[in-house]
Parts: structure tokens; sequence; C-alpha cells
């Protein structure tokens, strides 16, 4: 692909400058997903993703992205688990890049996990069907498309949704207008020292208006850096809060 | 609507003539989901469709149409499900139409229903959230659809799938051709005595390519005629054959 070495956000990505490649946005994302997942069969791009999450590493931390999953969000879904709630993922990522890791990492097996999707294609090579990944987006699973795809994939609505940016406004919101008990929290990633901190002015996963109106909804905003003890999994770095009894 | 009285297939059904109105095959059965199940909220249609379930009758055999459904295969799924299978239900019908009972009739919950679906759209109601039901087509569970489906809901392949008609064909495909042992197996309707009987020139339900080709896929035909001991569900006909020890 000659052209990327001109074209955003690309060219961008090509020079390591990951920060000029993401100030496109929503769109940047897209365009790359559309890029890089698609036309190849379903298994094909399975395979890809497995290998690159068993080796892929954090560029700052030098941590495999499986280890760098939050260890109060791993407890949070061990202790609904515990007490009879099912678990899903939505995310604005790919449905079928989440799919073989989700599993072994949350505990999240395949059928609960919702995300963005490309359109596909039911085809025969050598009498033997696969399904093709389209270079055609089908599917965006960020703001009013979280509840869409909550009803269509789930079929009902659920008590309790965890968000971090204004992607999961219509989720929570949603969550929250049914009848009885329910709970929407926003995760609000504010650590610069131990994680990352963004929000309102963030081009990917700004957290603006769930700042805004989270008190007077009633919804939970938990500081990261606040009141979270541990951040990583199996974190060992110093700097954490001790675990007081 | 006065247009459908001249209309079809809607003219057909006001005059109770259903074998007309199904003469038009599956674009005809669309056109009357469209009509029937769009222009509601979400909440809405189940209120709907929860209490037609609960007391629409079978114009001949006077019983609930949740208590027509087959004995054998009520048996089949406490059987996957006891040796830890997970069960799903693929099909044509409206996801919506079939999520508020299949988990009382068949102990389906509603995530694991997958059916044909029309547009939805995320609206504010003075200023709670509702999810409008479009009267605009979005996928057909059908043929290439299932499998397509199967993947985008589930994200992985079946281990058995059960069929009716060429619109399962594909599905079938799909499951056996997975490594390892694989089961595809099809129900024929032969038995017009104790329920109907249909298959290559039935204009819905087809079953043509199925018979053909099952034998040399390795498919198991199932005739509902000369295998199934009950039909229906509680079934107490007579004609019934007798449970031999």
């Amino acid at each position: 692909h000659p052209e990327w070495k001109t074209e955003e956000p690309f060219a961008s990505v090509l020079k390591g400058d990951i920060k000029k490649a993401l100030a496109g946005g929503k769109p940047a994302l897209l365009k790359m997903m559309l890029a890089t997942h698609a036309n190849t069969t379903t298994e094909e791009f399975e395979k890809i993703v497995s290998e690159w999450i068993a080796t892929a590493r954090h560029p700052q931390t030098g941590r495999l992205y499986t280890e760098m999953v939050f260890q109060p969000m791993l407890e949070l879904l061990d202790y609904l688990r515990a007490n009879g709630f099912k678990t899903f993922i939505v995310s604005g990522g790919g449905i079928e890049f989440m799919r073989p890791w989700c599993e072994q990492v949350y505990g999240i097996p395949p059928e609960q996990v919702i995300g963005s999707s490309i359109k596909t294609q039911y085809e025969l090579r050598d009498g033997k069907p696969v399904i093709m990944r389209m270079p055609e987006l089908s599917f965006i699973d960020d703001k009013e498309g979280k509840p869409l795809a909550i009803n269509l994939h789930i079929g009902r609505r659920p008590i309790a949704a965890f968000g971090n940016s204004d992607g999961d406004f219509q989720m929570l919101e949603w969550t929250t207008a049914g009848t009885g008990k329910r709970l929407a929290v926003y995760i609000h990633h504010d650590d610069a020292a131990r994680e990352t901190a963004y929000d309102c002015d963030s081009h990917i996963g700004r957290l603006d208006r769930g700042l805004d109106e989270s008190p007077q909804r009633g919804w939970t905003i938990v500081s990261m850096k606040n009141d979270w003890k541990s951040i990583f999994k199996t974190d060992k770095n110093a700097g954490n809060k001790k675990d007081t009894p």
C-alpha cells in the first residue's frame, strides 16, 4: 500500500506517531479497522488476532496487553457472576477482534461479547464454506448503537452497566431507565501516574457529558486515582495503595 | 388500512384464506411481518407478543401454540443441556417475536435466540429512552444468513445443528465443515395424519436440496412419521405410537 505513506491515519502510524494518527478520532480508527480487519476469512482473522494478542506488548510498560486489564474490573466481574449475574462486554472494538481472548482474560465467552462489526459473506471455496470479512462497515457499537446492540444480542435490559466514555452514555441511560434497582458506573481515567488521564478533551474515549450529568442522574463516578488500590492485573508496581485491613 | 382489502397478502388473510396468503412465499411473509411487527417500542411489542402467545390457539387443534411444540425436540434440548451443551434457536422468525416465550417453552433465554430483525432506533420520549421498531427490514435469518448470524451472535461454530427446510441448509453445511465430530439433522415433516406433510413443493419450509444431499453429506434425516413416537408436547392423542419397553 504505497499510498499509505501519505494517507492519514496510515502515514502517522507508519511514522510511529500514534498521537497524530488518533487525532482523526473515531473515523480514523474505523479506517484503520477496515484496512486491517477485512479481506480474510473469519478463521484466518481469529488466528491473526490470537497470535498477535499472545505476543504483543505495550510500548511503554513492555507488558502483554492481556496483562494490562484492570484488576478491579476483574474482581467486579467475578463478584457479579458469583451472585448470579451473566456478564457481557459491549465494546466499540471489533467483535471478532475481542472474542478470541475475552474468555481467557475476562471469563466472558464469545457469545457474550458484543462489538462493532464489518459485513460478512458466506462463500464456498473448493466446496468448503467460509465466512469472508468484507471491507465494509456493518455496525458501530457506540453511543445509541450500544442499547440497540444490547437489544439485538441480549434481548433484555441490563441491571448494571459500566462505562468510561460518552460513547457509553446511552447504554447507561438505557440501563437505568428500567424499573427496579439499576446501577450505572463511570470509570474515570484520571490517574496519569499509574495509567493515563483523559476526559473532556480526548479525541478517543471523551468523557464530558457523562461527568457533567452523572451526579443528577444518580450514576456513580469511580476515580481510578482515588478509588482503585490496584490498576492492572497482578499489579506489583510500587505506587499502588497498600491493601489495608 | 382500507388498501389491505385488495392488496396481497393482506386481502387473503382478511378473507381467512391462509393458503393463498402464503402462496406469495417468504416475500409475502416478510410483508406481513413488517406490517405487524413495526412502529411500536420494543417494550410495547413484547407486551403484544406475550398477550397473544398466552391466548392464541391453533385453528385446527384448538390448542395453544405453546403446546404445539415438538416433544422429541424438547427432549433433545434437555439431553444436550444435561451433557454440557449450550442451546440456541436460529430461526427465520422475528427475533423479538420469539424471545418473550422461548425461555418458558424451550428453556432457551432471550440472549440465545437468533432470528430475523427489523431496524431499530434509539429515541427519547419525554426524557425517557425507548427503542423504536422501524418498518424496515434489517436482517433475514435464512439460508446464507444463518451461518452469518451464528457467527455474529455466537462467535463460534456449532457442534450440532437441526433444521427442517432448505433455509437451514447452509447452517448445517457450516456446522459440519468444522473439525472433529459434528452432527447435522433434518426433521422431515412427513406425517400428515399427526401433524402435516411437506417437502419439495412447499412455498414455505421447502425441503428439497436437503433431502437430496443429506445422504451423501452424512446428515441424518428424521422422519416424523416413522421415527417419532410423540409429536406434540404432552401429547395424549390416540394414534401416537406406544412407548414400548
